[in-house]
This record gives structure tokens, sequence and C-alpha cells, in this order.
């Protein structure tokens, strides 16, 4: 297998656009990363599209990749179309990773969009719910389940360690802060602890201001052979699985091992990372399973302040998917997206000094008690 | 790149099942090709599954593998739910095929399923014409353009040959024949030629008989390194495109061109077909730009009887898209399964005597003038 290099990035902003059509900001996040790969249309070998949730949100399935690629003249050339709920545009990379280190193809696009707002809020409330297995008995009440089974599995973590809902408050607090220096993020005024706090419960202990919320947007990535890219930022691991572990922690935790074995890394190489809180607490359990702290001292590793920018490995730098946004099919790829300007030092006022080694954890849907899936990246300064 | 071979297959009937759910579908072919292979759920590294139209048809979006695969224990391993529209298997089976070829697994589960059957008619209507761009002006009247942009083709190429309604009619017939052999099949009592053209007109000149059914239906392969299985049947060509060429046509041409190049092989290795009849006419143009006759020879060639059981080259032995059935998800891999069944000597009636290379040409969707996929498969006894 070759060695894979990121050439290009892009994305759109994420948020609210009623107004946008899933093909317009594709084309967008497309066009940037083109143009930042300094490559054409024409140039692209192969294509991987992530989207979720359109089938059921927009009405456009089979060929959602196509609909956007044909317009802008990326033809002739393999496109598929790919769906793994919320680490979607993750596996899109994944498989991208795959064709160009395999030497099917020398030059691959990657990239997720996703729509969630529609007029119709029920729409998006079902597809959401389509991140699990429909039929089975957590769905009887037509909602989404997935808050309430972030919250079980926080409660029981609190149970067994010192974590609090102040500490759940601080990280949205902490990242929040980190998206307001986002020009990309949804939400970028600052928020104290005790307005996430007091912000409506959704299922205890998570309240509003610790759940990711409803958004659209795109990212892209150009990726090439890292012997024609010198200069370009590398991927050192690209993982994807779907859970099986005895539990989801154990699933992130196992595939982390796997990918820092792969990259001859390990935990204490990463400067910076972005990880796949869909509720602030996940990033704290993160910290532990993906090797930054030893398991059960994440509220500690947080109170440090060390993942935060300006601490010694800052975590969710972007804003993560609480504040920068989380449409779903386009949040894999939008951390890479971060994680890049951050390893060539294009991230602007929240810049990560000295980065050199970064680390995207994505994670999407639970089919029984597994998470569908999950993907872990490494990525290095060439 | 390592050569792969094909350890398992299996299928369902296909047929109207409002009373199975896809998760049944997938798992009788999933276990049917498990078993075909001699492996258990737990050997199984890999898994791709196509689905192209769930979302609008039973509302189940984002994890549709892995509402199938964990409940069948196969967990704890990369699981890609892939989407081309007609293409979906085809490009799973691809992606499953990149992935041994390259290392990343050693076995590779690819499977498809579609159920298009709903109480609710309108929902098939909806997912069938998402297939193409549904802001598209084609699909201004609410349905379905696909029959439609079929005729059109049609009654074109028919400008520019000598073929005939009658000859559309016949290979109608011609398949019906092969389908009455094949128990898998969805329609297998015989028809005439009258018949065929005395049923209601679809799309001027595609009668209802000349076009394929909407149905439900799975199909799965196993595949591992070639060298693991030395008696198993060998891919010697893996290819999937979008469209680009200056016509569909020129799409499928260049495509098979690419592939006997990859192969080492000529149309005139090829002993037995199936192609993307989705509309009988299809099949003669698919004589035609895979090379098995010269341009504009495909109805002088239907009638010479060499796609015929018994003929020279049989095509579609299991009765194509039209009697076998179309459920568009599950398709591309049936189509393999019956490859690979006639190259192991164990397709039954409708063995092709002493097959040793066999060719499989799966199309999907469209996007502009392009169809959305084109997927060649080429397939040789070890």
């Amino acid at each position: 297998m070759r060695e894979v290099a990121i050439a290009g990035v892009g994305m759109t902003s994420f948020g609210k656009f009623l107004d946008r059509s899933l093909k317009e900001l594709a084309a967008e996040s497309i066009g940037n990363a083109l143009k930042d790969a300094g490559i054409g249309t024409g140039d692209v070998q192969a294509a991987f599209s992530g989207n979720s949730m359109a089938g059921i949100i927009t009405g456009q399935e089979s060929v959602r990749g196509q609909t956007v690629l044909v317009p802008l003249g990326i033809r002739g050339i393999p496109v598929f179309n790919v769906e793994n709920a919320c680490a979607t545009s993750s596996s899109a990379l994944h498989l991208a990773w795959m064709t160009v280190a395999s030497g099917s193809a020398d030059i691959a696009l990657a990239f997720g969009m996703e729509k969630l707002y529609h007029q119709e809020r029920e729409r998006s409330f079902r597809a959401l719910a389509a991140a699990a297995d429909i039929e089975s008995d957590t769905l009887s009440d037509g909602g989404s389940p997935f808050m309430e089974m972030y919250a079980e599995q926080v409660r029981g973590y609190m149970k067994e360690s010192e974590a609090t809902a102040r500490d759940f408050a601080e990280i949205s607090v902490k990242n929040r802060e980190h998206a307001a220096l986002n020009p990309y993020a949804q939400f970028r005024d600052p928020i104290t602890a005790e307005q996430v706090l007091e912000s409506p419960m959704i299922a205890d202990p998570l309240t509003r201001l610790m759940c990711s919320p409803i958004g659209d947007g795109s990212a892209a990535v150009v990726l090439v052979r890292a012997d024609a890219a010198p200069d370009a930022v590398r991927i050192a691991a690209s993982m994807v699985r779907s859970g099986g572990g005895v539990s989801e922690r154990e699933s992130v935790s196992s595939l982390a091992r796997a990918a820092y074995e792969m990259a001859g890394l390990s935990p204490a190489d990463v400067h910076v990372a972005e990880v796949h809180d869909a509720a602030s607490p996940a990033e704290l359990l993160a910290y532990e399973d993906l090797g930054f702290c030893a398991p059960g001292q994440g509220a500690e590793y947080l109170r440090s302040g060390a993942t935060r920018l300006g601490g010694e490995r800052p975590v969710n730098p972007s804003g993560g998917l609480v504040s920068r946004g989380h449409p779903v099919g386009a949040t894999g790829v939008a951390q890479i997206v971060e994680l890049v300007w951050q390893l060539r030092g294009e991230a602007g006022e929240r810049q990560v000094d000295g980065a050199g080694v970064a680390l995207a954890e994505n994670a999407g849907g639970n089919v029984g008690h597994d998470a569908a899936a999950v993907a872990i990246h490494i990525l290095r300064a060439p």
C-alpha cells in the first residue's frame, strides 16, 4: 500500500441554510478543495460521496454524489455513494484512501454533505432516527434514541468516576470558545457553564447546550499519492470498524490502538485532535478511550486545561460537533479539514502551535449494542 | 494487487414478498453465501452492503447493512453502506474486491438487498425516480423517467439499424425461457412474442413485457484471496465508472474495453454473460457494446440464436432483469451469483456447457446525460 497525502481541503460554513441545496453546499466545498489542491475537475480519478439522510429529508437517493459531480463536470470516473450514519464521510474518506493507497487511482476526492434542516421538522427527526435500527424497540416512541443512549452511558460513567455535570458544561464552554475563533462554525457566541447547565434538559444529565445541533454543510478533501505531493499532510492511519466491542467505548479504544500501531505512533505523539462530541460528555470519554489520559481520569484531564487552545493537547479546536456543528454526513471530513489546516499552520486565531500529529475520531449510528461505525484517522505534517 | 476469488455465493428467490423484511431477505442470501464458502460469520473481515432505496421505501437509512449484519453476529469489522442505483451491489462488490486485492482484508462479504414492493405503490415510484436527479426537469411529472429514457434511446437505435419491435419481443421470450429453468426467477411462465407485443405500451416501443418489474430480493458473495481458494472462480476484471462518454453506450463500450484489457481477454473469450436488460432492447445494444457482435449487428446476432441457451454465447441465462427480476440493489450481485454457478457447472437445467469465462454488465441511474454508474466484471473458472 502506498502512502497517501491530502493535497487539498475545503468546506462550507456549517449552519441553517434552508435556501441552499445539497448540490450548492457540496459544490462549494469541492470547489474549495480542488482549488486548494491546485487541480481541476478533470484531474479527479475516483470520487466517494458521503451523505446519510437525503433519502428521507430531500427525497434524493441512489445517485446523490453524481447529482453533485456531473454538473461540476466530474464525470467518467468511478463514483461511489457511501453511508455510515455520523461516520459517513470518514467512511468515504477511508475508501478514497484505500483507492489511492492500493494504486487504483492517483487522485481521489472524498466529500460529505448533509442538509438536516427541512421546513417539516418531523422529516429531520425521522432521518436521525434511521441511524439506528428502525424496527427495534428503542424507537417505539417514534423519536430519536440517540441522546437518551448517550445520557444512559454518561450516567453510568458518572457513577464510576468523579466527573460532574459541570465538567460536561465546561466542555461545551471550551469548545464554544474555540468555535468563536472559527469562521466556519455554526455557533460562535460565548456561553457560560451556568448557561449550559440551565439550558433545557434533553436527557439527564444532557442539557441542550451539551448536544450537537441540527445543521447543514459540506466538507471535501483531495487525496493523492504522497510521493507526488512532498509538502502535503500525510495520512498515517485510516481505520473504520463497526462496533463489536463489549461496549462502544471498547470499540473506540481498540480501534485507536490499531490506528496508533498502523501509524507507528502513540497517544503521547498527538498534538491536536478532533473527536466525536455528539454530546459534550463524549469528549471527556474520548480523552480516555484515545489514550490521552488514563481511564477514569477524563475529568481531571479536562480541568487541567490540557485540551483547551493553549494547552498541551487541544481537543476540538474547530468547536467540535456541539458548536462547529454536525451536519451528519459532512462531519467526518470536516474534522479532517480542520486538522489539515492545523498541521499546515493555517488555522488562524485557533492555531495549535507546533502541531505535527493530529487525530480524528468519528463515530456513528447504533445497532443493537454496537456503534454502527467508528472511524479513526491519524494525520501528520510532511 | 492480489488476485481475488469468489469462495461463496447465495441469493433469495426474487419476487413480491410483502411479508418479508429486508433483514430477512439479506440474512437468507448471506447465510447461503457463507455456507457455500464453508465459513462462519466470525470469519468475515469486511462487509459492503448494497441497497438503493430503503430510505424512501422502508424508512431505514444510514446503517442499513449493520441492521442486517449485527443480528447475524457479523460485528467488529469495517462495514460500508454503498449505493449506486441499479449498479449498487456491483459497486459494493467492486469495493469488496479492492479490499481483498489490496490486502486490507483476506475475506470480504458483498451483498445487495432491495424491497421495492410496498403497500403504498407511490413510495416505490418515488424511490425509483430518485435514481435520477430529482431536481431535474425530466421529473416534472412526478413519475419515473427511466422507461421513457430507454424508449428514446431505442427509437434512435431503430432508425439506424434493422432492429424491430419483434426483435425486442424475442429477447423477452428468450429470457423467459431461461427464467423457466431458474428456480430463483420472479417470472417463469412461458410467453410468446405476440403476448409481449400486445402487452400494454409503457413507452413506445417498450411494452410491459419488455420492462423489468418491481421486485424484492437479495444476493451475496464471499470474496477471498485467490491463493487461499485454488478451486474457486476468479475475478479477472472489476471496474465501475460513472458515465461521461458522449453517450451511455460509449460509456459501456469504453469500460468494456478497459475490463477486457484488465482481464487479458477479448469478447471472443466470453462464453456466457449477464447483461443489464432493464428493458429488453438494452440486451441487444449490449451485444454490440460488449463486442459480442459488430456495431449495428445486434438484431442479426439475436436472430442467429447465438445468445439463447444452447447457442454459442448464451446471454442472461438467469432470465435477466425482465424475467429473473430486478430488485435494484440486489441485481448486480445476483448476476455474479448466476455466473459463478455457470462457471462451476452448478446451473442445473440452464447450464451453459463448457463455460470458462463469464461477463456481467450492470448499469444504474441517470444524471444529466450520463449513466450514473456502469459496472463490468469478468470472471473465469480456476
